[in-house]
């Protein structure tokens, strides 16, 4: 028996706003940012794992993710990590925080971190990365961590048995297609809202020559300003698909204005183009902009809505995110409810750690649930992997195979001490730039 | 020109849990509790509000309202104040912050407390109720602080200005009666889960007699006792429409086939038969349990959620709570998407403090939007209410307008230092009984 004698939250910022990395119509100033989290057991094994966030308010998250953490403490870690499925009810069905809730916002996202370090003991322990962990369990064992609530209308243990048995076949070979050629990537590197024409035509070329499937843009800012870029990317890169990706910014009736005016482009898709809160609002623009097909998932809280967009027929895409839901259990929920509804899943990475991460959800998918790449591709962002244990790898244009056991979330223990907020030699060393020491800079605007 | 020179915050939690007041299906050992602020001005004046929870988390809360107060502190509070709508968007679309959400769980609840404290500086400065304060204001006062983004296909300022133009006929009489007559009330106080069925009979016949308009029973956890303790009341009150609550305890399917076994009793509504995030699944639900009503809301994200339940006619009553949204800026946007959808608005008051909050919005709705009390009561129940500076009052099943000016938030002194948890003398004094001390009661249960 092993026990859970440490569990330590770590609140890490990166200044990625100096450089308006990761700026869109929506995000204007991102400090990627790390919500870390390190459950220790009294074995010397560690599980690590990390809810992805913007900057401010990071805080909130890692305090969320200390006072969850006390239903662990001290518990035995063999039963946590080897019954993940009763591990995670405990935590996100707990009777008197769900109110915070239930199932979404600060608390999904700490239930989720510790969720997902658990995985990471667990695969650590088995000496598998996660993908490849997941994708040899058995179909009940998959089914066993699953939490079915609220989803029975459209997926039941019986119907996700079905799925995950038809996988079955063919799946060594597929793990090890996996393991020698990989899975496809799109980039959205050329294409924050901050960035240069002559910076977007240049890293759009880049990633063209990269051998990148597809490229995304970030637009909802200005419709001439969205056009000309929209037409210099075309121009620089003609035989590559470009995406565009107006992160919530638009009211309904505005999104389907604004999206056929690019129609021209031929967008690969458009991404959130509403709240995403707004299931009956993305179908009415599905419907609205076709045949331009319509994408999002990133900033959806739980499964419950993921099955709505699925049943509306509102989303041609589904962008699942590695760090916003209720944890591995729950993606493997929505990626199942996915398949059942036949939607590809092109995860989202625009953060830091999240390719890191998220890599493995597409490569389960491939190997054990659908089976196809046909249609699909994991987001890549440049920045920041020199900070992960394993940084994740991409080769003409396709994400390497992770080996390394665990999740993949683990950060360098150097890289978590010097950026550190607000105390971290890194922080303290750009203690001079006004933007980011304030740490609420936009106060004074109001 | 006033200042915010401090922003305190306390985590004030009662030990319910002992009575089994507020059981249901779902929140079975609750601790009403508040994450409670105030926000101190230079002038010495003090705006109060707080966040109801369920008590564990309580402090994920007030920790959420201290990071989102660093935005107020030191600012111009005559700004802030008499820019509501200003100041309620510098905190919910922060810029970092907002991923946290966006607009749902901890971080929306947190803003909204922050915004309601401002809410109540105000109201106390103009020596008003808060229900009198938005009565009083012109139609363009009241749409000025409402935030339309995301529901911009169903409310926008033009169609909200013609709702409030059309209730300013006749308003100052609504005023005068509202101040003589009040407004109908309903209790859910007999209806707890864990109550026996003695207390249950003998509560129901003391709610009747003290004429409430509806008594409430909470249901879900097993049909036969259900529908054991539902002909009891209806044997005791038959001539109290009873309406029933399942806190989101059902699938979609079982909440058809559960109500459908309970439609004898010809409940007044069901709330809450699924999960609050599921608008296609109580649109679906709806349709299942014609002609028994579909009540929902306290669990209820944000404005796009509601506005989704109105456009999929998902509800026949819609349950606003005080604290979960975005403080009264985002009440007011739903009070009038309700207005719009022709939908009566019956508050959610199950908690400790909410029934002194939520009266101000069935009184304005009265008085300045929808002009009616048909089919519209605000729910009460019993407990706590000693614990605040104005305590709500009842009278013969009507609540009794409120004349203490602010937005009635305010908890005594004496009860907050009392009850901050863990550290108050109520607390240390019951500090024998295992299942509250333990702060984590539950956790060696998994």
């Amino acid at each position: 028996m092993s026990v859970v004698v440490s569990i330590v939250t770590q609140d890490v910022r990166f200044p990625t706003s100096l450089e308006l990395d990761g700026s869109d119509a929506v995000n204007v100033d991102p400090d990627y940012s790390a919500a870390y989290v390190t459950i220790g057991l009294d074995t010397g094994e560690e599980g690590h794992a990390f809810v992805f966030t913007a900057g401010r308010g990071n805080d909130i998250v890692t305090h969320a993710i200390d006072v969850y953490g006390q239903l662990l403490f001290g518990r035995n870690a063999d039963e946590l990590i080897y019954d993940l499925g009763a591990a995670s009810k405990r935590l996100i069905h707990d009777s008197q925080m769900r109110w915070l809730g239930p199932e979404k916002g600060v608390t999904q996202m700490a239930c989720g971190a510790l969720v997902n370090a658990l995985w990471d003991l667990r695969a650590r322990r088995e000496g598998k990365p996660l993908w490849l962990l997941l994708s040899e369990l058995a179909p009940e064992e998959i089914v066993d961590v699953i939490d079915f609530t609220h989803i029975g209308n459209a997926l039941t243990p019986e119907l996700a048995l079905d799925i995950l048995r038809r996988g079955e076949a063919g799946k060594a070979d597929r793990i090890a297609s996996l393991k020698t050629d990989g899975y496809p990537a799109y980039t959205t590197s050329p294409g924050w809202l901050g960035y240069s024409d002559e910076k977007l035509v240049r890293l759009s070329r880049a990633a063209a020559d990269a051998g990148f499937s597809m490229i995304k843009l970030k637009v909802g800012g200005n419709i001439d300003a969205d056009r000309r870029r929209l037409a210099l990317m075309r121009r620089e890169v003609p035989g590559t698909p470009v995406a565009i990706d107006a992160n919530q910014r638009w009211e309904v009736d505005e999104a389907v204005n604004w999206v056929n005016q690019l129609a021209e482009f031929e967008p690969y898709w458009i991404e959130e183009p509403t709240s995403t809160d707004d299931i009956l609002g993305h179908a009415a623009i599905r419907k609205g902009v076709s045949p331009i097909r319509v994408a999002t998932g990133e900033a959806v809280a739980n499964r419950i809505i993921f099955k709505q967009l699925l049943q509306a027929d509102a989303i041609d895409f589904l962008q699942l995110d590695a760090t916003r839901v209720g944890g591995i259990n729950e993606n493997l929920a929505t990626l199942l409810l996915a398949a059942r509804f036949d939607v590809p899943v092109c995860p989202h990475a625009g953060g830091v750690g999240l390719c890191e991460v998220v890599q493995h959800f597409s490569f389960f998918d491939y190997a054990a649930i659908t089976g196809t790449q046909e249609g699909r591709f994991i987001e890549y962002v440049e920045h920041l992997h020199e900070h992960f244990a394993e940084p994740v790898r991409v080769t003409n244009g396709r994400y390497v195979a992770p080996v390394r056991p665990g999740i993949g979330a683990e950060m360098l223990t150097a890289s978590r001490e010097k950026w550190t907020f607000p105390s971290g030699s890194g922080w303290l060393e750009i203690g001079d730039s006004a933007s980011i020491t304030d740490p609420y800079p936009m106060a004074a605007k109001v």
